[in-house]
């Protein structure tokens, strides 16, 4: 405890997903929970499988770059 | 809000992922919730990590013609 | 196939919840998929654990009528 | 994007959960995503339904105080 | 590793939460998984918010027992 | 119902996502529950995406063998 289910759109680096889990799992610590109780999962989803207001995020959102 | 995930077979057509996306926010501006504030996350999976009645679903469930 | 997972705010009525599982549903069938294949399982959260910009919702978002 | 679920024992502090929001938020803000597109939804669980080692957590880990 | 989200409706006994728990346990124990490393998260939801087929579970499957 | 999905590290066998499947279906069956209810999604994460204690599994979980 806790579990951390983490959805970002596919291509994030691989620094990017370090400091995703090293920052979230200070979140906890600084609540007082032991670092090794806290596990986090990135699932990483194709824009074209995201939808926003209707539409693919691949559509919708261009001209964005992810870190 | 709200957030939909849907979990489905792998191999859907970009097609049939829109109409998902479209369709599934289009139940929720019919209940007065604002379009951009509806996110569609689709999950593809493949038909063996799917179990059905304790079976792969590839084993189980061949000839079948995803949308 | 397909497997659902709505999250909103707690608080829809019956007869919105109604709406959301029929109206989800349909969208699958209208792709050709079986009405007894779709799953939709709703998960009401409250408002306070719900964070939007880094704040929760119950904060931020009040005077807000849900269906 | 993204979206964040995070699964915690039921009894965390309204003061818990803002921290848990806002931290959130801020591990994203800093990786330059606008604050504005993050969405943590905080689910709490009952001790009692969440196993860890094959015994419930309620059996195994008592005497825990949450934040 | 693994993380098990188990979604049943509302009513398991504790008796039933606990075989879920251990049982799902020992499938992974079998293939030569750590048993402390098995994390198993039942959520119980109430039929009303369960759709199969397009409608309620409460109101298409009654005089179901839970274990 | 029920509905279990499964987070692994990718790299199960096919032998070993079926007694995954198996095994889980048959601990609800001996609930009572029938297994054509049983729904298992099993959902493969690569370990740069999975963080225990604030670390990528990748880095801090090496030479371990999946079943």
């Amino acid at each position: 405890m806790p579990i951390v289910h983490v959805y970002v759109w596919l291509g994030f680096s691989n620094e990017a997903k370090k400091k995703v889990i090293s920052g979230i799992t200070k979140v906890f610590m600084e609540l007082g929970i032991p670092k090794e109780a806290v596990e986090v999962v990135i699932h990483e989803v194709p824009k074209e499988n995201w939808g926003v207001g209707g539409e693919q995020a691949s559509e919708k959102i261009k001209n964005v770059s992810l870190p």
